[in-house]
Parts: C-alpha cells; structure tokens; sequence
C-alpha cells in the first residue's frame, strides 16, 4: 500500500463561517461551497493550501459524532487523511496487521471518493481517514 | 502576508519509536533521525508524505509543555505548520488583528528556521505554528 500524499487535515468547527473568519482575515484564504453530508451529521468547507485541504466541519444538531468531540474536546484538529492509491488493498493489509477500524468496508465521502476511518486506538491517538485517489 | 503551503502537522506522542512502528508497519514510511530541542523539552522526527511531514514529538520529562498536553489529552494530533515568507510581516499583521499569539517575536525551531506558535484560543482551538521559508 502507498500513500501517496496528505489529502486534508479535518479540523470541528461550532460554526464554519465564524472560523473561516480567522483564515480570510489572516491568512488571505479562500474556502470553498459549504457542503452537507447528512449521513454524518455534519457541514463541511475546503481551504487549500497548496494542494493540501483544511477541512472545516460543523456538526449539524447535537447528536452529531463532531458535536460530541466539541463538548468533550472543544473545537481544534480533528482528523488526518491519507490519499492512498486502492483503498480495499489498504483495508486488507491493515486487517492482516489487526489495526482496528471505525469502517470495516469503504464508504462514499463528503467528495463522492471512497473512503474509511481506522481508530485512534491503534494509531496512537491519530484519527486517520483513508480516501481513494 | 502569503502562507505557501503546510510544512508539517506536529502528533504528540509517549515514544517517537513505539509511534513510528504503526506508520512503518501500515504504511511503509520512511522518518529522519529524531532531534533533541532542549529548549522545548522534546524529541522529534519528521515522516515525509508528499513534501508535508508528520512531526512526531515525543516529551523530555514530566514538566514539558507536550508532556501536559499528553496528560490532558492523551496522544494525537497537536499543531499543524505554515510556511511562511516572512515571519515577521506575519506576525505583525496577527499584532493588528489582535490575534494572540505564543511567540511575540520569531525564535528558531528544530529545523533552525525562524517559527512563531498563535495560541489556539485565537484560532478556534488550533494550535497553529508559522515557519519562515
């Protein structure tokens, strides 16, 4: 399995547009179309930076998995995610290497590439996204 | 004030060693030879992905500042870096906005570039560092 590079670093936000605030007024970022993922409970808008994305996620309502990381660990970074070039390949050998993950089988993101959560558990804290290029 | 690209996103970890096994093991990655930076009260490494590094930072004794991070928030992910073109035009610029800052004035890294960290209260709970090219 490669990784081939650091697609984006997800970073839970209370409010998208208050934080991006911070990345316009300092940074001179740009941000693109907030977009709603439903079957995670979340609104989520891309700043790139040369060729790396921060991922900005607001939770939508309370029972959000992202809301609960903000009650428990308030806003900040949240995720990493790998581009890797076979994403089943890569499950297969981070199951034979008894890693433990959130999805056993790729499910489609936010940008319609499949992707899989491994635990923090085995990555030493690490919540790691893995996306198909 | 221009931020070029991320340099790196800095992962607090118990052992630098223990850490980099899962990213070997899973992932085929390579690491440079760790460093001490005494005056930070931590050893690191770097893990190349695609011209973005991973900093595993592990902690030099219980009163470093990456130590109580661990103690409060077990291990993960800690800050991500900017590269920057001129570090002090930045932090200028921060000074103006009434960002707080870490660092009122650049001090050198690991790397021997001049850094500066923002607190992360300004930032909407990211610990950002910014790196002069």
């Amino acid at each position: 399995m490669k990784i081939e590079k650091i697609d984006h670093i997800g970073i839970a936000v209370k409010k998208i547009e208050d934080a991006f605030k911070f990345y316009s007024e300092n940074f001179n970022l740009k941000i693109s179309e907030p977009i709603e993922v439903l079957s995670q409970k979340v609104r989520v808008a891309f700043i790139e930076i040369g060729g790396v994305k921060l991922e900005l996620i607001e939770p939508l309502g309370g029972d959000s998995p992202v809301a609960k990381f903000i009650k428990k660990k308030g806003e900040g970074l949240h995720h990493i995610c790998f581009q890797v070039d076979d994403i089943e390949d890569a499950l297969k050998k981070l199951k034979e290497n008894e890693v433990r993950l959130v999805d056993q089988v790729p499910r489609v993101g936010a940008t319609g590439k499949r992707i899989a959560f491994l635990h923090p558990e085995s990555a030493f804290g690490v919540l790691i996204e893995l996306k198909e290029k």
